[in-house]
Order: C-alpha cells, then sequence, then structure tokens
C-alpha cells in the first residue's frame, strides 16, 4: 500500500504553525506496516488544492488529509475530494442534529456556515470528533482509501487512533532496529557495509549520521513476521562480527548512556579535565539520569593558571610544550588522579577557534590523554569546522576514548 | 513568485525525523517577500523523486530542495534534477581539489563516493557549505530558480543565509529586528507589549520564547525602506524605556555571549561551581569565541567528596544542611573564591532528578550563590520540568543573576 499524507492550510505553508500531524501520521503508519512515499503540503486556495487532490489519487492508493474541515469559507478539503472522485456532497440529518445539540450544550449558536460540517460525500462515512465540531470522513473508492481528519492535533491523534488505525490496518510488517556506531565516518562505514552484501529481498541497511556518531538503520518488510525478525538478527549478527569495535548501543542508544551504563556495571568512577571542550564531556555526561552513581567531578582548567593550581600542571611543561600538547594533557590527567580515588580520568585541551591557531598547531588540534590506576594513553586528532562543530566532535571523540578503556 | 520547497529523505518520509527544514525555509522566504504554495516529502527513491522534481517544475518558479546531496549511493537530488533538467553533470575539478583538501585536513581518506559531490549540472554554480562536505547547487532555466541545498539543518540554514537569500530577493523590504529578555515569561511579556501599544500598519510585534529568555520580535514590511526603518527604531526605544531590566541583548545575542562582552568590558574574570548542571553554564560561556581572555575555570563538583576537596565545603555543613542548601552553594563560592583571584564566582547546587526528590527537597530545588570580592547573594529557586529541562533552566537562571551582577 502506497500512502500519501496531505495537510492543508496557510498557516503550514507560511512555517507559521510547525508541521507535527505529518510526522505523527508517517511515524504511525509505518507502525502499521504502511509505507509514506509522499507528504504534501499545499495553502488554503481551491485550484492549488484541487491540483494537489488529483496528484495523489494518482500515485497513492492510501490519502489521509488533516486541516480544511472546519466551518469557515476557506475549509474546502472535503468539496474538492468529493469533486475529484465525482461524488456529490449530501446532507446527514443525524450529523445536523448531533452538531447542533452540541453548540446548544456550549451555550452557543449555531450559525449557517456549521451546517456545511454535517455534509459527506455520498457513500462515505464520518469519523466521530468527541474534542471538536468538525467531523472526519472515510471514503472508499476502487482500491483507495481517502481519510480526511481535522487539522487541530488532538483532535486528529484521537481519531486516528480511535477509528481510523481499525480502517485500514493491514496484515503486513515493518520491523526496524538499529545499530549505533561511534568512532567511523558515514562513508567508510556505507562501504564496509556494502562489502557484507546485506540487502535482501526484505530487509535494507541504510545509514543516518548525527554528529561524531552514525546510526545503522535495518528495516525489514513482509507479511511473515518470524522471518523479518529472523533475518534482522542475523543481519545485526553480520554487522557486529565486522564492526564490533565501533558499536557501542542499539536502537538510537546516546554514546554518553552507553558509558554510564559501562561504568555502572564496571562499578568504575570517572573524573574529567576540560579545556578546550569547556565543560560539555561533562554536561553530556550529567544529562544522563543516574550519572552521579559514577561521575565523580569535572576540572573545567580553562586557563593555564587553573591548569596549575587545580591539577598541578607544571609551569615548565605550559613553556616548553604549551597548554595544547600531549605532555600538558598527560599532566592534566595525572593531576587529578593524583588527588582523587578514580578509577578513570580523562583529559583533554586543544584549540577551539576561531583565533589562537598558528602553522604549527591549527584550530582544530586536540589532545587528550585517557588513565586509569594502571596505565594510560595519549591522543592526537585533527577537527574540521567552527568552534562549536571543534568542541562536539572533540567531545564525542573522548566519550569514545573513555568507552574504549571501558570495553578493553 | 511561487515557490515549492521539497525535502527529500526516508528519515523524513518514515517520521524519523521531524521536518523543521521546510518550516525554516517557508518563514524565511515570507519574510523575503515570496509565497510558499507548496511543500513536497518524498522518499530516497529515484521514480517518485523524479516524480516530485517533475511535478515541482511544472508548478513552481522557485524551488528549493533540501537533502539528498550526501555521498551515498541514495543521494539522488543532484542526478534527478539534472535528469528531469535536461542538463549533462560535469565534474567540477576546483570542487574536487577542495573537497580532497578538506579530508586531507581532517586526516581522513576521500572514498571514491565521495567524488560524486564534485559534479555539478552543466551551467549551474556551486553553493558553498563551510561546515560540511556537500555543497549547494544553484540552476537557472527560463524563468526558474532552482536551489539543492543538504539536509542538515545547520549546513541547509547557514548556506541559506549566506548565498541563497541573494539570488532570490525581490523588491519588497521586509526588516526585522529583535530584543532578546532573560527573567519574564512569555506571558507577563506579551501582555506589557500590549499596553505599550506599539503594531501599526506596517510593524507587527511578535514574542518567541526559547528555554529561559524570549525573543522579541519587530517586523516591518513595505516599499519604503527609510520609513520602516524608522518605525522600528521607534518601537524599540518604547520596549527599551519599559523592559530595560530585562533586556540583554539584540538580534539573537546569546545571554551567554552578552555576559563574555560584559566581563570584556568591565575586565573582570569568572569562575563557576557546578554541581546538578553538571558543566552546562561552563559549556554555554566556553562556546563563546574569546571566552578564554575572561573565563577561568569551572569545578564541576558532582560528588559530596569533590566538594569537599575541590572546594573546602565542611562536612558539617553537607551533612546538616545537606549537599542541596543555600548553605552549600555559599561555601562552594567561597572555596573557589578563596583559592583564585577571580572577580565573580558563580556556584549551583540542586536537584535535577528523576531521582532524589523528598518532600521537604523536591526535584527542581536548586540554591545559586553569586559571588564578588565584596559581597554575595544567595539565592533558591524551584523548576519544573524532567532532568534536561531543569538543568537547561537553572543554567540560564545562573547566567541572568551573572549577568545582574555585571549591569549593577
Amino acid at each position: 500500500m502506497i500512502a500519501e499524507i496531505i495537510t492543508i492550510g496557510t498557516e503550514i505553508t507560511t512555517g507559521s504553525t510547525l508541521n507535527t500531524n505529518v510526522r505523527y501520521l508517517s511515524q504511525r503508519l509505518l507502525e502499521l506496516g504502511i509505507e509514506t512515499y509522499y507528504q504534501t503540503s499545499v495553502d488554503d486556495d481551491k485550484s492549488r488544492l484541487t491540483d494537489v487532490i488529483n496528484i495523489a489519487l494518482n500515485r497513492a492508493n492510501l490519502i489521509i488529509t488533516t486541516g480544511g474541515l472546519g466551518p469557515t469559507n476557506d475549509d474546502l478539503t472535503k468539496e474538492i475530494v468529493s469533486e475529484a472522485l465525482g461524488l456529490e456532497l449530501e446532507e446527514d440529518y443525524n450529523m445536523e442534529k448531533k452538531i447542533k445539540t452540541m453548540f446548544y450544550n456550549m451555550n452557543r449558536r449555531m450559525t449557517d456556515n456549521n451546517k456545511k460540517q454535517a455534509k459527506k460525500p455520498k457513500g462515505s462515512n464520518f469519523i466521530e470528533n468527541t474534542i471538536g465540531t468538525a467531523p472526519g470522513i472515510f471514503i472508499t473508492k476502487g482500491d483507495k482509501k481517502i481519510i480526511l481528519l481535522p487539522g487541530p492535533p488532538r483532535e486528529m491523534k484521537l481519531m486516528f487512533e480511535k477509528d481510523v488505525v481499525p480502517l485500514i490496518k493491514e496484515d503486513y510488517f515493518i520491523i526496524s532496529k538499529s545499530v549505533n556506531t561511534i568512532g567511523i565516518g558515514e562513508s567508510s562505514l556505507e562501504t564496509r557495509l556494502l562489502e557484507m552484501n546485506l540487502d535482501t529481498e526484505n530487509t535494507s541497511v541504510t545509514t543516518f549520521p548525527s554528529e561524531g556518531s552514525v546510526e545503522i538503520k535495518i528495516i525489514s518488510r513482509g507479511k511473515n513476521k518470524k522471518l523479518l525478525e529472523k533475518e534482522i538478527t542475523e543481519v545485526i549478527n553480520i554487522i557486529e562480527d565486522n564492526l564490533k569495535e565501533h558499536i557501542y548501543g542499539y536502537n538510537n542508544t546516546k554514546i554518553e548512556e552507553a558509558i554510564v551504563q559501562l561504568l555502572k556495571e564496571k562499578n568504575y568512577t570517572l573524573g574529567l579535565c576540560e579545556s578546550c571542550t569547556g565543560g560539555l564531556i561533562s554536561s553530556k555526561i550529567t544529562k544522563v539520569p543516574g550519572a552521579s552513581q559514577v561521575f565523580d567531578r569535572c576540572i573545567v582548567s580553562y586557563s593555564n593558571d587553573s591548569k596549575m593550581q587545580e591539577l598541578n600542571v607544571s609551569e615548565k611543561t605550559l613553556q616548553e610544550y604549551g597548554a595544547v600538547s600531549g605532555e600538558t594533557a598527560y599532566e592534566m590527567a595525572k593531576g587529578l588522579m593524583d588527588k582523587s580515588n578514580l578509577d578513570i580520568v580523562l583529559s583533554v585541551t586543544g584549540i577551539a577557534g576561531p583565533d589562537g591557531g598558528t602553522p604549527k598547531k591549527p584550530v582544530g588540534l586536540v589532545y587528550f590523554c585517557v588513565m586509569t590506576k594502571d596505565e594510560h594513553k595519549i591522543i592526537k586528532a585533527n577537527f574540521n569546522g567552527n568552534r562549536t562543530l571543534i568542541q562536539t566532535r572533540a567531545a564525542m571523540k573522548a566519550l569514545d576514548e573513555i568507552r574504549k578503556i571501558l570495553i578493553k
């Protein structure tokens, strides 16, 4: 079944309202096994709406519209859909009575334009709206189902869940799972995935990058739910065999959530010393509920003074190697390790820009030191982008380094 | 001019990503005097995308697409638009060199699929992407303008504002300025603005809340640019007379930018001690370029141990009053003030939840202490919302308290 969602209203096409209806409907349809291939929004204009409806009737067999069902003159959806389908609009006396009673109960007078809400295309059915005045409409024509819903999200959702779902549910499943990776770019990841030859008739694999991490999404479609689940499990197994070192979680886990979980499992405590990231890593970790069980402290040693005072970095090191150096990163981590009783300490120092870069130490140069009671590792990296991006990428890299120590 | 916006990607049609690009573009086009009549979204499928592009070429004369410009095989926008317009794709050697350099600087290997990003339809121009790898494309054909932008909102917006606006601007002016406020809720602010009677035929005043601050946007539309500018200045003068204590900046200044600026002007240094906000305030301040001139350090003292060790908070205070108390907030600030030579220190300690609340100290209770060499002030506040919201609101309140000290 090919679905198209049409959201109608000038408030949408001018950007005055954020279109959350379309996302809700697409997500719910997918969960019901129906794929939305087209989403269209159009303003309250008769000729353009007619055009959009005709295009949809031509390419989709499930059409859901939201908006344009109200009592005012620019509410045209029902009229235009009826015309496009060649169906007459007829008054429904039960509905008219119902709307009258509703107005009476609200102590408001029913105006003439409210009467048009009691009309429906011949042969169609009303979909009840228990919290608003505009009822929805359900039309079948040939193999096509056309569903008209009001625009207010609360009304639309309630009606969709209660009455539309049973009308469109089919015996077809779409199952998706995702694998979250870090430390590998999207294009390299895609090359590796292609080499694994994962796609089948039912199952496809795609990648979605976000800052510093990439989600691998595996979607399986078909009638045999068990088979789909088996295929997805097999695909995930192959991905795990090939990309083990880059996988930190499943189904939209954040890297900081994975780290807090790993720290809890190992009963380890973590401390940070941040310079160029300015508290960003600490802020990410402390956004995770329960972080206080494993996260002890962070020293944002932004100035050289604070590096010396708080972390015992030697003046000599700062002078000889500079604040942005492997040596300083090491002494920062050691400073915190020496005065605390922590299991893991990570330090980061770099040049986030836009100023402060030199040919030898350009903007984007960042050093990390990750330290346990027994060992330490110094990492040098170069990041691209503006200040915020460099800080974000450095924070993601730092989180990945902490993860690597935890899974060793 | 009739505009159509086409957003491309399976992540949109499955509802996995909320489509904020289309809203942004519609709003901005409207501000530029261009009306969007159609918004279409389609998944990453060649035949459907071709269909959508052909329909748009038929009914609109400004077409903006977002998405599908990346290096992977399901990124098809450029190929399909070229085909629909009958334009050949040709390699651009300068662009290829640029992308190569970028990968080289990032210390990553350029894969073959990255090379396709260096191609463009014959006769078209690249639109530079300074923060991502996929450049945009600008094509004119007859009276039609077709603009292809990448999907990531940050890249798309930057490119739209910098290079697309000048390409599509018309002889009608929409001028907007904004006043940024803090410490007053949106509804109170709106009531105060209504009392000021600011709207005219050309000029309207609206408010946009974001976490902890509210932007007052003044928009003036018309053909006479000078008149519009004069009206806006008059409106801003009235707002300044009435809301002085809440105004911290203009035209989307962030509160942390205003604070860094004020610190620079007064030649003051700042230090922070964060507990429940976990480095969020420090992270906000260090995102501002040049923060290192005025920001010295932050101690994220998350555990009680770290409060005692790093900030000299007494065990007695922690036992008698608890970690979340005015007394602890005071000792945290004093601890940092005593060991440093800073002009302003702010501390924050509270319960971000979801666990840890008690009837006497509920989730959302936060204490602040702002301290200078001469004085200090303890502030108690209760915030609503989930963990992240409480952390954000506490951070905004902290920044407002620092601002108040700076403008005293």
